[in-house]
């Protein structure tokens, strides 16, 4: 069964990464207004041993931005999050949406059957298809961090419901 | 564009339900092995104004299952986790995996562009096609209440990672 995997990332691009953005403006909104330094909430873990909300960001947009590029047969570039504060973090995610948009849905539906060698750890990579990439892929990996992403702010008190987390629709 | 909208409830089915039945046996042990009243595990929130993970579980179960049945132009039923303890609702999950397989990729792929009127409130439906319920509600909602009880989990200690949520693949 094939599906149009550019239906995937158009989803990403329209409702996914805009809501973030979203989300972002609050949290910014939020640390100024309970004086809460911008650094420290980026920081911010649910519990000790995951990542903190600016690698949980960085992990969505990476998932986005290099996602698109391998199933367009590019190399992915690097995507790393070194900038301060939410101003700059929302422009990476703009600079991310304008990337995505280089690549036309043609594009990426045309490797729906291709097979990738996609590294699923450190030194370790395993062969999936396009669409497999996608679906099994991507997809649970970009809402995982999306959603960690969201539940942080909510722990330290973010006023944020579903709807911020779900966007546009 | 249209897709193969039973190719997001195959992952469902194949991927992350199967997960979320490992995460949740996972949990049972560690509650018994760290002396951890399994009702309390479930009662947990990530925040006060957030849903505990009972709760949680059941919301991804009703989308899974609700989502599968209103794409199948039946009236969805209702599902409501009221069993105690890990054993009872891991059988849960294994129910309504039955339940979803007795719709055919067909069947729900033939309402791919009619029209549902979808409660995305209380008191207020909103009109999407089967592609679009599928893709813009179903599928973000069902991975934020699934990465929402691992969350929770990961906060109590349970001692998951990325392996565990993504499933088999």
């Amino acid at each position: 069964m094939r599906i149009e995997i550019s239906t995937i990332f158009t989803g990403i691009k329209a409702q996914q990464l805009p809501a973030l953005i979203g989300i972002l403006s609050k949290a910014k909104d939020y640390a100024e207004q309970a004086n809460i330094d911008q650094a420290e909430l980026l920081a911010t873990r649910l519990t000790e041993d995951m990542h903190p909300l600016q690698w949980q960001i960085q992990a969505t947009l990476q998932l986005a931005l290099r996602g698109t590029m391998r199933l367009a047969g590019q190399e992915p570039e690097d995507l790393t999050i070194d900038e301060n504060g939410f101003d700059a973090i929302i422009a990476r995610v703009e600079q991310v949406l304008a990337q995505m948009e280089k690549f036309s849905d043609d594009v990426l539906n045309q490797h729906a059957i291709d097979v990738f060698e996609v590294p699923v750890g450190p030194d370790i990579t395993m062969p999936m298809t396009g669409q497999e990439y996608a679906l099994k892929f991507v997809l649970p990996n970009f809402y995982f961090h999306l959603t960690t992403s969201y539940n942080i702010l909510r722990m330290k008190g973010v006023p944020l419901g579903k709807r911020d987390f779900l966007g546009a629709s």
